[in-house]
């Protein structure tokens, strides 16, 4: 695809985004393609995820897929339309930092799953802090099948689940069924159908509720301590608690849970 | 809590310890705070740890709570009462110290959970080697819901249990049940009420009928082992085992094996 | 066991292999002493691994164990024939070796359980890529019942199953079934015995069918990310699928999949 159509396909909405309730909801939008994560598709739900960072509106993040599935991993036509070790050095390095930028989000990010999470689809879920599944949606890193090792997505994949379910993933591609996604732990709840938005919604209301500031420093020291030896982690979050103790809003709620009272969050 | 309360506290059995069969039972004994880990409180455990890792007569360590329930985290009231960075700094590097305290006994420590055990209560349980709770009990690291996060609670957590189920309980602050504690491998078993002496004495037994000097090799070289990468993993550990063959209860222990016999232990 | 012993027994065929439809069989092949890891067998693994590694011709390997069971982990009575600290660093730093040359090796390695795994049999199924065992089969890291901590295996022990669950097989030594093992993930399936064969198989020729090139870059890429954090293993892999994707069979199987149809590896 030459960079003129990617500049084209930017014009349309490939990423919606909805707010509600403290709620950002953004749907990836190419149901045709299984809103395959095209070079534009990617740097459009990074540049959302940018405006959100800063927006304090926004308590908590819920992405899922327009039609018939969540996401089908990479633009393959895309990415046999331009052979050029840079266009692929772009590609990929484009998704890691969509992918971090999720990891990095001061709010937490639930994905709603639903149809197929395939390939880096598959990875968006597992770098999501949180995941629910309807529970006739299937899971794979097929890239193996097609000659492209789903290598960026076992990152995400190898992190959520113990290790030899991952290597079953990658070395056979086959796809598992979404209850036993929940039970590897790559998602957090398979659901029916009928119930996947109120379960959604559940978690994402749980969240919203929380102080945005704590969530913050919360979300960012969780990922940090997960990198490191164990005493450098106690190192670590030692002094994020005693930096979140000074927070007004551990003070608000610890006192409000004294008082039995419900807390009012300043966000600071 | 001024200096002075905490100081007239610690004349309290903030802690008690009885030995029998060479196990250290530890209770923890503010049963009308949830034994909630006043400074204190940690201090107090803290010392009693040191106490058991100098004392060879003790094979295997128990904690439990009195009371209620296992153990409520850290006392709000005090983190409330005396409002500084000094203060706070003091208190979370005491708690880690003495959950890192629990992970360099050279004995194994095995926690016995009734009733509730949430943040760094939750925490504790997640330090100790192993685990056992009766079945209705439950496990949360609800810091989030009054404005301070689990930040030190979540270093045990998230090396206990898959990524995502560590989020929910930290995002959300949600409480878990026992069975869904012991599938997620919080703790090793959830049993009836009934049976929890039983079965944590089945592990306290069984590890004090090892050779305490291989246990304390073991152990060391367990959570060593986890903080490097696999071939750094494999010269430690390669180090470990012929230094372990040349001590006199290998020997000892290899030759009772081949020749039928029970091994008698010198703890050398 | 003399220098002359080993010798003669590096006669005998310690690991058998049969070659067939692209998959490598290897047998341990002690089954008197339940393939016990005589430094002479962990040579012979090595050196066929070796062999197989520079053999085009295969694209999956098989581990299995002759007689009644898998493997029971080191030759104790060799152990105890020579104590000195030169012939231990030896059979451990081989032991390693062994170890290391399966997570190195191009191929996918599939452990194929019956009877027992225990210590560095254990150590050895945890160290496959992939694992299938009968359900009647039992797991365990028994060294410290005889006075000897299975501290090398609990390396690889320890990257496959939840942290409790490793500690309670190594301080308990106790045995664990073969649908624990499964539930655990040390493990990825348990069946019955008459399906043991063809589960195998399943796994064997499903990796087979990949490209062997896309397969060794997965692999390796693997378990060089589990080393590292976050940030880097996304930078590593990003480059991987770069490198990946400007392979020829990246080209076959992406324009195949497109095309409907199979897609014919050129391995490169």
């Amino acid at each position: 695809m030459s960079v003129e159509t990617v500049a084209a396909e930017q014009s349309e909405d490939l990423v919606l985004r909805e707010d509600s309730e403290g709620i950002a909801r953004l749907t990836l939008n190419r149901p045709k393609q299984y809103n395959a994560l095209s070079l534009a598709m990617m740097q459009a739900v990074r540049r959302e995820l940018e405006r959100i960072g800063e927006d304090a509106s926004i308590k908590a993040v819920i992405i899922e897929g327009a039609g018939r599935g969540f996401c089908a991993g990479h633009d393959l036509r895309e990415l046999r339309g331009e052979v050029s070790r840079d266009f692929y050095k772009q590609v990929f390095d484009t998704c890691c930092a969509m992918m971090m930028a999720v990891t990095n989000l001061p709010q937490p990010v639930i994905a709603k799953v639903h149809g197929i999470a395939t390939a880096a689809g598959c990875q968006l879920v597992a770098t999501c802090d949180l995941a629910v599944t309807e529970e006739t949606a299937r899971f794979a890193t097929p890239g193996v099948n097609i000659g492209l090792f789903c290598s960026t997505p076992m990152v995400a994949l190898s992190r959520n689940v113990p290790r030899k379910r991952a290597m079953q993933m990658l070395l056979t591609g086959e796809m598992i069924e979404a209850p036993t996604a929940a039970e590897w732990g790559l998602v957090n709840k398979a659901v029916p159908e009928d119930e996947l938005e109120d379960a959604v919604m559940g978690f994402a209301r749980a969240v919203a509720s929380k102080s945005p500031h704590v969530l913050k420093i919360g979300k960012r020291a969780f990922y940090e301590q997960l990198d490191v030896g164990l005493s450098e982690a106690y190192r670590q979050t030692s002094e994020v608690m005693t930096e979140n103790m000074l927070a007004r809003d551990a003070a608000e709620g610890i006192d409000a849970f004294l008082e039995k009272r419900e807390p009012t969050w300043q966000g600071a």
